[in-house]
C-alpha cells in the first residue's frame, strides 16, 4: 500500500487522461511558464493564518509531492514530524520566545522596535505544524555525493521543503518557515533520534490574505535587491 | 537599469497580457496543478549534456527568476559564478577528481564497480557551470531569523538553486548539482570572499535525453522510498 504516491499518481494524470502518454516527457509552453513564475511571485513566508481545518489527508498528500524532490545520492533524508499534542507544540512555543526575545535584544534600538511589530511565527494560529529534519544517519544512497559535503543531506531536505511550500501556494494553502528556534531543544522536545539534524518548523494553514510582496518588505524591514548584483564571472 | 527583473515581469505577464491585473492573487487551477506536478516527476539531476550553448541572456534571466526564491529575513544570500575561464574550469575538474577517487575508494567492493560506471558529472559536455555560493557575511536582513540557525542562509540559497532547476527544466533545460568537490577549495579555485560558503556547482544545458526515473535508480545505485515512512506524529 502506497496511499500518497497512489493519490499523487492519480492527481499527476489529472488534465492528461492518457495512462499511455505516463512516460512521454511533457511540454511545458508559454502559458504555463507564466503561472509557473505567477506562482513563484506570489509563493509569500506567510506568519497570519486563519485557523480553519485542512481536509483529512491534504498535509500527507503534499508531503508525498515533496518527495519528489531532489535528494544526494538518491538518499531521501526528509524526515517530517507532524506535530500535533499540545504540550509539545506548547514546548516549542517556548522556545521560539526564548530565543526571540533574546534575537530582540541584539537588535539596534531603532530597529528593536520594528522588530517588536513584526509577528515573526503563526505558532498559534496554524492548524499544521511540521518540524522538519535531515536523517544524517542514513545509509539510503550508500554515501554517494556526500563524502566531502554531508551538509548536502540537510540541503536534500531543504528543496522538499521548498516543493511542499510551493505545491502549497498552488493549492491555495500558506507556509510559514520558522527558524527562531534552539535547534539542539528540537530533537529532545519532539523525541526523534539525536542524529537528526533540524532543519524548520513549518506552520501550514490557510493564509489570512494573499500578497506579491514580502511581509518583511511591506513592513519596511528590507527590500530585495535588483539579480544583477549577485552574479559574478570568473 | 533592472534589466533581469524586467525580463521576469515581462515574461510574467505574458499570457495575462493585463498589466492592471499584475497584484490580483492568480488562481492555480487543476490543469496547472497537473502540469506542475509533472515538472516536479521530470525534473532530473542531469549529467548528460549535449555541447550546444544557451541563447544570449538565458541564464542570466533564469537566475532572475531564482531571486525570486525565499530567504530568512529578505537576507538574499545567493551568490552565483558563473565558471568561464579554462584555467579555473580545468581547477573545478581536478578537485572532483581528486574527490570522486577518493570517493570509490569508500564503497565496498561490490558497489565500487557500479559507483566507477556512473557518470557522476556533466563538467566535460554542460556549457554553463555555475558555482553557487552563500554570503554568510552579509548584512542584509539584519540578521532576522538566523541568530540561533545561521545554517538558514545556506538553505536560503538552496531554495533558489532549487527554483533555478525547476525553472530551467521547465524551459527545456537541464541541471546537474555536483558535489563532490573539496568546499574549501572552491573559494581559492574561483577567487572569492572566503566568508561565502560554497553550496554547490551546478552544470547547465540541453539534456542528451529527459526521463521521469531518476539515473541512479535507473542504474540500480538506489531506489526511492514509500513516502509514509517518512512521515511521524508527535
Amino acid at each position: 500500500m502506497e496511499p500518497f504516491s497512489q493519490q499523487f499518481e492519480q492527481r499527476s494524470r489529472e488534465g492528461t487522461g492518457d495512462r499511455a502518454a505516463e512516460h512521454t516527457p511533457p511540454r511545458f509552453d508559454a502559458d504555463f511558464l507564466a503561472r509557473l513564475y505567477d506562482l513563484l511571485r506570489w509563493r509569500r513566508d506567510v506568519r497570519r493564518f486563519k485557523r480553519d481545518r485542512l481536509p483529512d489527508g491534504a498535509i500527507e498528500r503534499l508531503i508525498g509531492i515533496a518527495c519528489l524532490s531532489p535528494s544526494v545520492g538518491l538518499s531521501e533524508p526528509w524526515r517530517f514530524v507532524l506535530v500535533e499534542e499540545p504540550k509539545r507544540r506548547a514546548a516549542i512555543r517556548a522556545n521560539f520566545e526564548a530565543c526571540n526575545k533574546e534575537a530582540l535584544e541584539m537588535q539596534d534600538p531603532d530597529r528593536a522596535a520594528l522588530y517588536a511589530r513584526l509577528k515573526l511565527a503563526g505558532l498559534d494560529d496554524a492548524p499544521v505544524q511540521i518540524a522538519v529534519f535531515s536523517d544524517r544517519g542514513t545509509a539510503q544512497g550508500s554515501g554517494l555525493g556526500r563524502l566531502t559535503m554531508p551538509e548536502t543531506l540537510d540541503y536534500s531536505v531543504v528543496t522538499a521543503v521548498h516543493t511542499l511550500w510551493l505545491a502549497a501556494r498552488a493549492e491555495g494553502l500558506g507556509l510559514g518557515w520558522v527558524s527562531i528556534l534552539d535547534p539542539a531543544r528540537m530533537a529532545g522536545i519532539l523525541d526523534v533520534p539525536q542524529d537528526w539534524i533540524f532543519i524548520g518548523l513549518l506552520c501550514v494553514g490557510y493564509p489570512q490574505k494573499e500578497d506579491d510582496t514580502p511581509a518583511l518588505e511591506r513592513a519596511g524591514w528590507e527590500h530585495r535587491h535588483a539579480p544583477e548584483g549577485v552574479v559574478i564571472r570568473r
